[in-house]
């Protein structure tokens, strides 16, 4: 048996630390600095640490010798169960942006890095037919527009929504509220099988830990955190999927509910979600508006960079702090003098995996800004067709706009 | 028979002229300051007017004679049809403060002072069985909070708000697109005749204007200038609510709109109304929270008012621009220093036709500043059931919020 490096096995080994929860545990790693160093740490050390008992100290003492943490990764390597710690460049961008992101995670399929143009769409174990449906109709529409769907696996809306990014051909990850070598709820066998073929199962708990009414709110910030936004499809009041919301708006991510009859209970948390402030939802084209509205900022006293064709800076609307890497990595600093229309640059390859769509787009974009009515006449596609494609290239980092109306390619 | 004033004749002759509409009417009005002094021009003076070719000027000089306005008057008093010019202290206030309000209007039934506190319930004439249970269970909890419901006597949701407010024993005001010479759609006879005893039917056209595509639009900004807010319950893209909708916000009242299922098209206007800033209405009490949502302003810098026992304005949350006289009436130059909470003060008496819990809450607080959280004690009232209550006697303007805790009676 191949195990992994030390650093890795202490982190599984601190994990695993009878009584040590995660406030403890990042107690423990803010004062030593790593769970190596927590790991090499003497018991009249830990015992300084406030919350550390004689039970812990006997744990942290047993930990040293990897025991357990040998045990465990043998219990994964048998499940094809995987481990990314917060070091590795694998470990979920969005995720490793939270305030104290989990310092690893199990996980069963792959992780993809396009996988963090993700959206969360959770809601109600006790749903209707309505939401259920929509939950379905809309994971599969954005799962189409290239978002991987998180949801949380539960019955009801959860379900519903890997459903339907599964049928679409799309990406999906379940985060658990368990370890991995348990299932719940148990009818979901099927289901997460699937989920393993074209996304992951995925938990920050180890692998025996068993479902508890503990790990299911910690769980809800991972799903915000590894998601660009979460979709609540019908949640009752004071329900998870609130709880969920919160965190979103506390790590800075956009918050989409879907609204339903007014006389229904199951719509009653989506209602007050949106009169505090969240996106009401009708289609894929709201959400995918949202993520993509940038809006041309004239920046006349920053640097210039001749080697950014375009004119100002793009800042996203909404959010005043947006703390997507992926959006954060958009030019600030740019030239202040608009580019015109006909000036040529050099744009990089198209990629192979894109839609004939938007080939067609991006061989038109090539080398020139354009307006984007010109679009329909150099594609042959309509307006309709154009608009939630743009968004998605846009999204996809593969083209961008200037000026309000036309659109440019990233340079080579 | 009785003739109206000779001023009122002038106005109602103008009105009656073949070819002069709206626009020209207030051109003329503009140009020669009242009715009586369009009619005592002269023709020459009539054809510098642009839009006054030679057939209006016919019909001007014909108007000098009354002849036509008589008939008018006679077939209004035959009818039971009243009129009220914007001169008359009668004409409702919130619709005079509009841009071009009607010159005056035809009603049937009584326009009350109190009808000011008015919200209009519209929407779609084609509504679901959803949308019309809502529009009538709002419109009968608006009603039994003291609101008098503007409506269109519409088929649909129009018509269902009008029965709420009837069966909740309410004040309801229908405005026609029509003249009250006739009856459009020709089913809401009973439920017209049921208007007039417990509000008006109102219009601005002439008696014998029958229903048209021109006069409805038209219709819709008088729906909104009668109300302090519209809600829109069921509405379609491009609908005619929409466009009631677009007046409120020029005329700066407030916006309302009940969701519904994102798969019925019957919907897609609330929601593209909230997706636009309109408040999402589940209840009665979203609509009482946003009318009655005041903040304490402490404004030091202003001119004492010893007669002001309360210490600073309030100024609505959400309203920038507040055009509803009943509010702007509330005192923006007071004391900086704040009441102490047992400041003795000389009430009002309370009114006679105060509910008994109105009545309980106005004793309470009688000649002294309150805690809200005291209410409950002192009343005998549970807060949820206390509220409510409290938002009306608000609108009402029997009490007011000091502090944002604290509510005060105003001063006899």
């Amino acid at each position: 048996m191949n195990f992994p490096p030390d650093p890795l096995l202490d982190q599984i080994a601190l994990a695993l630390v009878p009584g040590i929860g995660p406030k403890t545990q990042e107690k423990l790693l803010n004062i030593f600095g790593s769970a190596s160093m927590v790991l090499r740490a003497s018991s009249s050390e830990w015992r300084k640490v406030p919350g550390v008992g004689p039970k812990v100290v006997s744990g942290l003492r047993q930990a040293q010798s990897h025991e357990e943490a040998k045990a465990e990764w043998q219990r994964c390597v048998a499940a094809g169960v995987q481990l990314v710690a917060r070091t590795d460049s694998q470990y979920p961008e969005l995720l490793r942006q939270i305030s104290a992101p989990p310092s690893f995670l199990y996980y069963q399929g792959a992780l993809l890095p396009r996988d963090q143009q993700a959206i969360a769409i959770i809601g109600s174990r006790h749903a209707t037919t309505y939401g259920l449906r929509q939950a379905e109709r809309l994971a599969a529409g954005l799962a189409r527009a290239g978002f991987t769907i998180i949801s949380g696996l539960a019955r009801g809306i959860d379900a519903a929504a890997h459903r339907g990014a599964l049928e679409a051909g799309g990406r999906t990850i379940a985060v658990l509220g368990n370890g991995l070598g348990h299932l719940y709820p148990p009818e979901h066998g099927p289901l997460s099988k699937e989920i393993v073929q074209q996304g992951a199962l995925l938990s920050e708990n180890s692998f025996l830990t068993v479902p508890s009414k503990t790990t299911f709110p910690q769980r809800n910030r991972i799903i915000s955190g590894l998601s660009l936004g979460i979709l609540v499809v019908e949640a009752r009041k004071r329900s998870g999927a609130l709880i969920t919301a919160c965190h979103a708006v506390d790590q800075n991510r956009e918050v989409f509910a879907v609204p339903g009859p007014i006389d229904r209970e199951e719509s009653e948390g989506c209602h007050q979600l949106i009169q505090d402030g969240a996106k009401l939802v009708t289609g894929v084209e709201d959400i995918l508006a949202e993520l993509t509205q940038w809006d041309f900022v004239s920046e006349s006293n920053v640097e210039t960079n001749p080697s950014q064709p375009e004119a100002g800076s793009f800042s996203k609307r909404t959010n005043e702090a947006d703390t997507s890497r992926s959006r954060q990595s958009a030019p600030s600093r740019t030239r202040s003098k608009p580019a015109a229309p006909s000036t040529k640059t050099k744009s990089p390859p198209i990629p192979a995996d894109a839609s004939p769509e938007e080939k067609a787009i991006l061989q038109a974009v090539d080398g020139e800004a354009l307006f984007i009515d010109e679009l329909p006449q150099k594609t042959g596609l309509s307006m309709p067709q154009l608009l939630p494609i743009l968004s998605i290239l846009e999204i996809k980092r593969q083209i961008k706009r200037v000026d309000g109306q036309k659109i440019v390619r990233y340079q080579a």
